[in-house]
């Protein structure tokens, strides 16, 4: 896969990510792509609002729509490019899929389970571990979570 | 709520679980509860099989159909019980949803991610935490799991 390829996926995040933005969800997206041929087979942000479920990530949303379309649980031939460090809970899911790459933009200290917090890639010894790259992209992956979470705090204020 | 009832609980999570093991599943159920009542909004067993979605397991998929029927992505008045220790993705999913009580049976040296491998309530610092209790009929459960994994062996023996 070119870089050229790769760019399109990364944009696609961003523009996903930018729809949730738009609907007043928290503004992460996950892309999942063929490792070779760079074809796009899913492409999901976070779904998860108050009558949602809890569980509704991008990267959950996508691997269940990645499989359904492959026919699959395991999705050996696909890479995932998510815009924020993946969760716990979503790192796990990436490895049950057995997506053998990870890669993503903005490190999230706080909620982070890859290079942060549980670090389950390290610390859960049965699991399957896909090669990791991060902040690919940061600024403009943090960018628009910087600028949903200030959107917040402001409107909180004002109807302090 | 009284013991008869949390008994009727554990009882419905051994069913689905032996559902599961007649289907070929891993034997794993859970089911979601009002923490007063003890009424049960929720119960289901693993559904991982290789055309499914490898992140379907019994927590998942109990707390997906329990926030779909109370319409709120957080269960904050109702309690899990598993048949056995969740991994990190299904614990990491019980704190998104603010469960406030876990419940297991059997322990997961392997696979779990609470009081094993990455323990993800001690070492990810922004969950919600919830209280916990394992080794529940734990036999029991433990007991379905081992038959199935007997048989997945000597099956596998059969066709070497």
């Amino acid at each position: 896969m070119n870089d050229e390829k790769m760019q399109k996926i990364i944009a696609l995040a961003i523009e996903k990510a930018e729809d949730a933005f738009r609907k007043g969800e928290i503004p992460i997206a996950a892309v999942i792509f063929h490792l070779e041929t760079g074809e796009v087979i899913a492409a999901a942000a976070n779904d998860n609002g108050k009558k949602s479920v809890a569980t509704n990530h991008a990267e959950m949303l996508a691997i269940a729509a990645a499989s359904e379309k492959v026919g699959n649980r395991y999705l050996s031939k696909y890479g995932i490019f998510v815009t924020l460090e993946p969760c716990p809970m979503c790192a796990a899911a990436i490895s049950f899929a057995k997506i053998p790459l990870l890669l993503f933009g903005a490190e999230d200290e706080k909620g982070g389970g890859v290079v942060h917090g549980a670090r389950i890639y390290e610390t859960q010894k049965n699991l399957f571990i896909p090669k990791v790259t991060g902040g690919i992209e940061k600024e403009k992956c943090a960018a628009l979570l910087k600028k949903f979470f200030k959107n917040m705090r402001e409107a909180k204020n004002a109807n302090a």
